[in-house]
């Protein structure tokens, strides 16, 4: 089972790509999660397609193309997800070249710094997620509030209630 | 009246482009329409405002800054705005630099090549813009679909309807 | 397969009602649609479960215990379902007196006499109803606009391309 | 100024209720608010207006067409509002016998006993209130989570910048 994990946010510390990277520790036996960073896919433009599909885009739709299913980790802005995440969710659905997200299964969840805890944007990513056709997993739905707490200064998350529902986020997506 | 365009495609021939060019025509007098291209923004990385902020964005941001009014077209991608329009929104509306759309007059309108005109993204886009505190034109509202149709070979909107609403949503705009 | 088929207007001559009944048709073997009638169904009211818990709301919530599937028809009222609708479904997933909606197969499809279809406030519903933890059916989507046209005086309704959509849709949700 | 507040709970001891009892105290000079009870409201039924409109939705109607402006108060049942909220709305702005949001000040607020303060249904509501053509006020936003500590036993808030904040929400709506 090989899984590719997208953080939302291209910061180097971000709390959401810590947080994928803690995912490792509780993905099911035989399976894989590799991190794909999403900083050199450039914005999406139909004409460049015609012309000159740059390498980074079809490495992003290969791997995505390659992969079982996808774990994403999103900040919230503006009460969605990050112009970043959509920006790839687009180049991986575009008709243009293929939806590659059809029956794609998909899990989700997400860390603020402020008090909702990303609850807005996922419910908007799991529009944007439908409307992709993805096989989204439905539970447990994992929102992280005040996230300068909940992780220490080594970027290490030891909270037994978030790291149980990241262990059956990852089942359920492995199953 | 200074007013920035801005059009969620990238796409040299995008309906949405077009769009903005005959707002042009409605403008009330005394006012200005520029539309600025995305195509140099940057993906949103909160690193890079640290190290080395893109003239680009800094150009984007100025222009915003110094503008009295934005008005927005954009297609509808997985029934949300694109990850294009969304990225120069959250350059747009960083709190490390500065939310510069509070209070910001915007208006809004969409066409799509299919029968729903947008009228889902525009949805979300109203909740991105509220989020950022932008005071948004209610009404009317523009929703194009069938564009193949409405549009004719050179890219000629000659639809009473919607160029009326156009003239109004201009003069809501400047109001 | 016992299917419940819940319309979000009351009108006796809604479309949506009329949508539920064509469904019949579309049924597979071994499997009957039964519309449920949301008329006598009080508002929610937390203190009148503690009290008297009026019949109609038991008789709602054994139907949908009983069912294996539901069936959702809802016309679009200021974006998004209907008021009736809604407050039935807080009837059957309240947890005072326990979600009934958890993994149940649910099926949406809806008409408007306007031209957008009902695509907002389907968008809407699927947000309640992942909410509710219910398993929605993805694909395929039933966006009917221009009801008037489309159903004829009978309220008969013969476009081809919605009633392919019916049939596969009661296959999906029937699987 | 007179404004009418609608809560979204029928509950007696609705936190939400007693929240619209708090916002009295922050009324500005010269104006009055009245609770408007939705417990008579009937299921919003399009063939009754036909036949016999019942008195408690003319009550309704005339009381929101006289008031200046509103106050909603509303718990989030399934990341919405709920539907004895959504139900009065549609009896307010039925094309059959009029819409009576038309550009009407409304100011809105919610509690909820979870951690997420209602934060996706006031989202929803905004939308809502958005088709209705209202004018909703946008900031400051109130956003009440884990009510059962925030409200002492006797329902008293006392929380400064809560209180602060609906000051200053009572002075948006009113100006």
């Amino acid at each position: 089972m090989r899984i590719i994990g997208i953080a939302g946010s291209l910061r180097e510390k971000s709390f959401n790509r810590v947080l994928l990277r803690h995912a490792v520790n509780y993905l099911p036996d035989n399976s894989s999660l590799e991190i794909f960073d999403l900083r050199r896919i450039p914005l999406y433009n139909e004409d460049i397609i015609q012309t000159a599909l740059p390498d980074s885009v079809i490495c992003f739709r290969d791997e995505i193309n390659d992969s079982d299913a996808i774990l994403i980790a999103s900040p919230e802005y503006n009460y969605s997800i990050t112009g970043v995440l959509k920006n790839a969710l687009d180049w991986a659905t575009t008709n243009t070249l293929g939806n590659l997200l059809v029956r794609k299964p998909i899990a989700i969840m997400g860390a603020s710094i402020g008090a909702w805890g990303t609850t807005r944007s996922q419910l908007h990513l799991r529009q944007v997620l439908h409307a992709a056709n993805a096989k989204v997993i439905a539970r447990p739905e994992i929102y992280i509030s005040n996230a300068k707490s909940v992780f220490d200064e080594n970027g290490f998350l030891s909270d037994e209630k978030i790291l149980k529902r990241m262990r059956d986020l990852m089942q359920a997506l492995c199953n």
